[in-house]
């Protein structure tokens, strides 16, 4: 295990931030230093495998009020790669069922002495409210429908090792994009850098408000397929919707997912991504998920490196400035 | 991280104890030496921030029995925070549902190599049963509604902090007396050390025993607060109530809520305490609790300075000839 | 904390394997260095209480999806004490209930960079099918009732250490063995070992095909007493029992359980063992579990032992051309 300099990494002169809550208020610089962060951490531990110790003596407080082992886990695992302890908190047994409010738990795990707050939580604007109460740094890892910036964040580091880039590339997200928050912190992350991003899913599942702002939507996979150079297949909250929007998952498959016949219409070089957990049959067959295009599982590797490089870069933020939000309600499509 | 040599921490010489199963059979002195080195673990580890190796390759095993989530962290980020380890048991999943006994259970945790077993319980008296029957220390993390040792430590070293000493003080523990074993291990401890102690709540939530035993008991609030140095609210706790004790929330706020009318009659540094988790408008108003009387989060971050002491005392105790506890039932008021 | 040079612990050249899925498949020579190398770093660790950093910076993934407290924390507490780190995943609240299949799940993992998977399964052959699609260390922590390797190790190396030797002992497994994954574990290691196997339970609960195999099946406990160097008392899993095997626990107890009246029978020197949780009453009665024959707690600390060995094998075998497992499906008793 290294200390900072040991490894010759450099604190970025130019990140302020203390919390990271969504990809939307990022500027464009902002998310290219996560990124390289990102990759030289990634490099650092031999491929998200091997400690540090840049973190040792930090802990690391999860606050999931939403069911996740994966994410909450892939956080947990970050911060030990980095050398902090990890505290777990949930909503089952915790001191929230006694009446406690949400702002006042957070508040009692701060004075626990803890470094960051990752939180999830059904409610959009959650980690910004406790960005405004907390001293201690807090991480989105998932509010709601809203965002989920070091989701976003992993997929365009994926695109970035296949492609070198993100500028110029065509990119769909294609499904259930108004229950995804995966899909809005890669519609804001990738157009803010340069990709031309296309959002494509049923008329039920897409809303008018995305053209408006003047992005491509479509409601026809085939029709945009060919110009395609990554593929994000989000999955169908099926516990997120409360009325069915479509007749059958069998009609969504034979329209969006991506199987064999669509893979002989698409570019060679197209990659394919899921944030998982992936519904075999659904949005992906099996051929496609398990085949030469696939990117899936470094996903789930990059998904430590970014996670890694929001640890470290926030918590090494010296001038706090920037980092207040606007106590203002949260608006987002 | 450092060893006790090299931070110039002494172990005590006249601490024997190798269990912290309540405050009632502890010395003066005991209470002090366990207050003391709190206060010095706290400044070592720059306001419970930081980490030390004093109990490098120790394991503490938290087993409860009742849901905590709060109070199991504490003990957790404690241990960590002096380099033991820690591993979790609970009732949901083991082996008791497969019809194991709660002592054979805490035996085969204690096998495994574990130097502390903090338990909480349902029924009183059980840590001291587990202590009659383990060789390890153990630690009562609440038993019932008869003690928890750590919470009356922490709340009393708050006090010590803000007034420099405990005697000569009056302190008024408020509300449910009857289902809270935070009032018991307060009214021992604080006791102990010179405190004049106020029972004070709805005559259905206070036993007349206390009076027997020559305590302060009242049951007007307005009749005492302009005495008090110290307030500590106690949740009403609904969940270990089965037949409601006073006519509603709302009469039970009004006589004996704290509120901004109530700190204007109030002496001028009146410290306001709360165990946690509050209920705002209940025992508590958001104005006090948030104002600048309240020392409820102190009294977060004083949890692990004294889980942190009671960690490191009961391990290094050499002499275990003073540990024994009497094969007797436990009789409490 | 030391590496493997300073505490001169030499790897067995002659181990190749990298996954532990069953005693059945492997030699009595594997066996055996499992069983030395066990013993080796329960002395290394002083019986199991001190850390090693042999396993620094790697990390155990736990995925369980039966539920488990004991054998989930002894491999996460034997990961620790080789200075590993561990992480936890069960089926409640994973990505299984979003429709994720098993392997997909085990592979995400994985990808988070863990380098041993243990898992436990209801189905049978479960470890097997994951051994042939992850790239890490897979261990089995129980499949159904096919087998729980370690468990059979630690019940074999608990005799190892009272007698010297398992050749030539005469070992009896009483009572639920159809559904007892131990019982597998223990026939396979224990004849292999050279030990004399007697299966031992109601005709409704041991397989004649056990006698077809050449081993000693009896269904009088009484019979058999004299001469057994050690009786393995299995729990009545009745959680797992679709319709009750015999006519009353009272009648069961009568038959197989071991009591006073029984141990003034059995030989001067018998060992006790049970794996735990035991019921008390039903398969041995309080004054045998907490007599001086039983080692029902050595089993528990043997756990550890076994557990550490088993992480450090697997996780430096060089060779991994001799793991690979047929895809065949599994067969067992």
């Amino acid at each position: 295990m290294s200390t900072a300099d040991e490894i010759d990494l450099a604190f970025p002169e130019n990140w302020h931030r203390r919390h990271l809550l969504d990809l939307e208020s990022l500027s464009a610089d902002e998310i290219q230093i996560l990124l390289d962060t990102a990759q030289k951490l990634k490099e650092l531990t031999g491929g998200c495998r091997n400690k540090l110790s840049l973190l040792a003596g930090k802990t690391l407080a999860n606050l999931f009020f939403e069911n996740s082992t994966r994410t909450r886990n892939s956080f947990s695992l970050a911060a030990k790669r980095l050398g902090a302890d990890t505290v777990e908190f949930s909503s089952g047994g915790s001191s929230v069922a006694k009446g406690e409010t949400f702002v006042d738990t957070a508040k009692t795990i701060e004075a626990m002495g803890v470094d960051w707050v990752c939180t999830r939580h059904v409610t959009p604007g959650t980690p910004h409210l406790l960005a405004r109460e907390l001293r201690c740094c807090v991480i989105n890892a998932g509010d709601g429908p809203h965002e989920h910036p070091t989701q976003g964040l992993l997929d365009m580091l994926t695109i970035r090792q296949h492609r070198g880039r993100l500028d110029g590339l065509t990119v769909a997200l294609v499904g259930d994009i108004s229950h995804s928050r995966t899909a809005r912190s890669n519609i804001w992350g990738l157009s803010k850098l340069g990709a031309h991003v296309i959002i494509c899913g049923p008329p039920t599942l897409v809303s008018p408000r995305w053209q408006e702002l003047g992005f491509e939507v479509a409601h026809n996979l085939d029709a945009i397929l060919h110009r395609c150079d990554v593929l994000n297949l989000l999955r169908i909250q099926f516990e997120r919707q409360k009325a069915r929007p479509f007749p059958s998952v069998h009609e969504y498959a034979a329209l969006y997912a991506m199987n064999g016949a669509r893979m002989r219409r698409a570019k060679d070089d197209i990659l394919i991504m899921a944030p998982g957990p992936i519904n075999r049959g659904v949005e992906i067959t099996p051929e496609v998920a398990d085949g030469p295009h696939s990117v899936i599982l470094e996903q789930v590797t990059n998904g430590i490196a970014v996670r890694m490089a929001a640890l470290w870069l926030l918590s090494g933020a010296k001038d706090a400035s920037n980092s207040t939000t606007p106590a203002e309600p949260i608006h987002y499509v």
